[in-house]
């Protein structure tokens, strides 16, 4: 039984676990904001028709503006993607064939692209239930390693490292010539707002990655970008083919980057709906991960694999995200993404019936 | 004085050439359909809209489907690329380091990439006014290759070269273990198609890169599909990122697909203008390069260096492509794209005059 590589794209889980896969679903298995794309977009859109005739600007200049002034962050030091998985995978043919650490578990993008491009991969994995980071014993492991991916707050545990701990690595980054790799992708969910960005124009050793697909639910049109020194951003856009980034995604990418009460009200939604869903889980009996973000990992702890329990609520069109190719879950656990209030209800009354049953 | 890279996004020209951008421009440095995109997409565009929120198909099933079935060639030997571009860089990243052949002149980004991955670069320089493929000079030059970029019909000059002149290089390339990569982005556009397609599951040595952005004028939204034995195309999608292919590009590919009509209109308003342009053009004593395509190069023989011509037509708010960064070109050539017909005559209007003055 081989499982598709990601969430999203339901009726590849249903092919590979041969479920028949029902009218409606419930996709919890995709982390995106649950009020989908900011109504400005839909507003615009008919306007952007004209943009899919001439090509797009390679520079992106003007959504580079925007973010410089966003984050403070000099244009030079900024680059576009298409998508956080472009970046990943420019990073990883930059170091083909070099010795790739991975903080796991976590996103699965950076072992396969790493192992696509030639590296050695080193797991540094971190114990089951809290995940707690170790710096002490990071840094001999960071000694022999050319880069190191760390995402923050991290996917799938939904986990964040204090700025502090992350300094920390850094330093010794710096110390022993290692890229630290911070994929912030997750970023623009937290309620305290707290990245590496201001590092990012002085250190030689850090490359930070943000999505802008996942607070403005664009994951379709594919947006990203990467904060790092100047000389590696020239580097790495040299590698990066000649207009990446498609002209709906600069469009869309300009005007999300105002809708600071659409980020305001998620925030504070989503915070509301995973405390209420944590102690009602809970109260259940089942084991959650300590997330600060959209999504959080659940497992029933009576069960080692929760494969019965994605059968279960596969067939209930709830569709959750296996962990079988996180190392370190390796199917002990299942995620979720917070979706709208009535669809985590139906979660729960799921989950509800679960335990009931067993 | 550095030019732009490419046609389309023309203020960096007036930029570059500190010229004022009149208010309305043509631009002929783009080689789009001149009908700009089938009236269908612009029917389904709002309903288009639900697919920017979720994660495309990262395998893009529908659309290579259809794909197979046009061509005739088994899903594995397809995969789909974020434009032609792409496809071409992940080209050079498999080649990373080794030895490319590019025939010039042709299209710039075969070279770029070849570099920014580490590749030693050979030209393999046609000459000027007809551009003949010398194959029997060439099998000397392929043994020491790796891979050779052949662009056909080639981009600037638009001339074709025939498939027996092909086969007979493929042949060459396959006793000497060098992939022949031909891009066919502007097959679509030849009256009387010919392609290497056929050749593309036997061999293990033949790439082809083909383009969907011209033809139905959608290079915003990016797409491209290569054909080469599976085991390659597997090679090339593990090192490809992950949702390359943008949710908006699948729809629209998997649309225009149908658009068989649209396309022999094309063909036809393409060929009989082109043919108008060129009888005119040489009376009036330009040098044009004989396209089978949507596009030309021309020159004022009286000029070494065209920079005056470039400076009068963009005054004038007519833009054409220099050919400064095509080797063998050198900027005593413009390119200009075959547009709507009022907007050819202005072309032909200004060129008319330009003489008159000069």
């Amino acid at each position: 039984m081989s499982l598709p590589l990601h969430g999203s794209n339901p009726d590849y889980l249903y092919e590979a676990l041969k479920i028949l896969m029902p009218d409606e679903i419930i996709d919890f298995s995709v982390n995106l904001n649950p009020f989908g794309p900011p109504r400005m977009l839909k507003e615009k859109w008919s306007e952007w028709f004209s943009f899919i005739e001439d090509y797009p600007d390679p520079n992106g200049k003007e959504l580079i503006q925007m973010i410089s002034d966003k984050e403070g962050i000099n244009e030079a030091s900024i680059m576009l993607g298409n998508g956080g998985a472009e970046l990943i995978t420019l990073i990883a043919s930059y170091f083909s064939g070099k010795h790739i650490g991975i903080i796991q578990p976590t996103f699965s993008e950076y072992e396969k692209v790493s192992k696509a491009y030639g590296c050695d991969v080193t797991y540094i994995k971190l114990q089951e239930n809290d995940w707690n980071l170790d710096t002490g014993a990071l840094s001999n492991q960071i000694a022999s390693l050319d880069a190191l991916f760390l995402c923050n707050p991290n996917n799938p545990t939904g986990i964040i490292y204090s700025n502090s701990q992350l300094i920390e690595i850094l330093k010794i980054c710096e110390k022993k010539r290692c890229y630290l790799v911070v994929d912030e992708a997750f970023y623009d969910f937290l309620e305290e707002e707290q990245s590496l960005s201001e590092f990012v124009t002085e250190s030689n050793y850090l490359i930070i990655i943000r999505s802008l697909t996942k607070m403005y639910s664009i994951a379709g049109l594919r947006l990203g970008f990467l904060m790092a020194n100047h000389q590696l951003v020239a580097k790495l856009k040299s590698i990066q083919p000649h207009w990446s980034v498609n002209a709906l995604a600069l469009e869309a990418g300009k005007e999300v980057l105002n809708e600071k009460e659409y980020v305001r009200k998620t925030k504070q939604f989503i915070h509301k709906e995973r405390k209420r869903m944590m102690i009602e889980l809970r109260g259940l009996g089942y084991h959650v991960s300590n997330s600060k973000v959209n999504f959080y990992l659940l497992k029933d702890p009576s069960l080692d694999n929760q494969l019965p329990l994605i059968n279960y609520l596969l067939k209930r069109g709830i569709v959750p995200r296996h962990t079988e190719n996180f190392p370190g879950l390796d199917g002990r656990w299942l995620r979720f993404a917070i979706r709208q209030k009535d669809e985590n209800n139906v979660l729960m009354e799921a989950l509800t019936q679960w335990k009931q049953e067993s």
